[in-house]
């Protein structure tokens, strides 16, 4: 084998590495996607069984966290990566963070469903749980297409979404407040309610995250604690 | 030049290197457990210019974060480093992000010491923020000292306390869910208590991932979603 075969095998492999990396992200994000949709499922049809599954599947992505880390470790450590390759694992690296995080968030979700189940009176708040959960498992979705397909574009829509669903949580929390001080003896069910409410509004955060750095591996530039405007300028430079 | 003397100067910068990014590590938690002390005080004593400050050193630690980002990325290119170096890394770029947060959630303690300076009735929730929040300060000044000296035993004090908090925050909502309960025209009030008290628990969270590190670096093993008897036996190994 002369040297540059050998080159091209060692980049081969390598590819493979990085193609496999990538391909056990999506697939954590198939996992907290679900645990995301079954934690809201649970919580609107008080379906305590349904929030059990997504306490169990907890487990299942803090699995992921921890064997994609290593795996990023080992890439580093063996194939010391360059430029665009070692943007990737470093990406993939603080996704898996931002995903595990997702899931926490779900699980919590799913425990405000117990609570809920078990108190049964009146569904205050859960017009509100629809909205702004669909607007997020969008974003989350979104924000993981846009990794698949290398789209800054999709995900600059993903940190506007988020500011969409920011507003709408604040909206939200002051009618339920409202709500509660109209009615003393709902407080300990809305707050419920708010916790969730707040969980979702932290998986959109979560989704931004991700959308950041989507634009960092495509462009190599940071888009941390940017304005919309900024990261826009920034995306088209 | 002989080999030799390359490789030890090679080295001599490398070892610079990771002790530059060390230094810039424990200069952004010096930030970041300032911000902390402030968000507290600020919410004590109504202050509101005291909140403000914490808002404007925000800026500090989110520059702080991108600049330690890009010094890991640039020894990753540059160094290519493997083993116990790596892992130096890799654990510094996993710690600014906590950092960070912990930063954030300051902020968002600074943001209810404005609301409540501005509401000015009563101060019911206070003696719960004290006691959590000198807790949770010390939680945040171990982690970092653990890390400084690569103390794997005060690393899983931090995750001992880390419960202990988990309790107090616990017991301290309970009684404010209470106190509401009695007396609803306080909700909005004791909500924006509710809200500080869940940053500061978070903020436990996040020198508890710390504290995780710590262990990762110096044993070289996840100690992540452990319980802590769990923790204790991977520390003793």
């Amino acid at each position: 084998m002369d040297n540059m075969q050998f080159d091209q095998h060692i980049s081969r492999q390598f590819n493979s590495d990085l193609e496999a990396l990538k391909a056990h992200l999506l697939q954590m994000g198939g996992v907290v996607e679900q645990q995301l949709l079954d934690s809201i499922q649970s919580l609107e049809s008080a379906d305590s069984a349904l929030a059990q599954q997504v306490l169990v599947a907890e487990i299942q992505s803090n699995n992921f966290e921890i064997s994609i880390d290593e795996e990023c470790t080992r890439i580093l450590a063996r194939r010391q990566p360059a430029a665009s390759d070692l943007r990737m694992v470093l990406v993939v690296a603080k996704i898996v963070r931002d995903l595990e995080r997702i899931g926490d968030e779900s699980s919590k979700i799913a425990k405000m469903a117990i609570s809920l189940s078990e108190q049964n009176d009146g569904q205050k708040g859960y017009v509100e749980i629809r909205h702004i959960g669909n607007h997020v498992r969008n974003m989350v979705r979104d924000s993981l297409t846009s990794f698949a397909r290398f789209d800054v574009e999709l995900a600059l829509a993903v940190a506007r979404e988020d500011k969409d669903v920011d507003q709408e949580y604040g909206s939200a929390m002051r009618e339920l407040i409202t709500f509660m001080m109209e009615d003393p003896r709902t407080i300990s069910r809305v707050l419920n309610v708010l916790w969730a409410l707040r969980s979702l509004e932290r998986i959109g955060d979560h989704a931004r995250n991700i959308a950041e750095q989507v634009i960092y591996l495509v462009k190599g530039k940071d888009a941390r604690h940017l304005s919309l405007p900024e990261m826009e300028k920034l995306v088209q430079e």
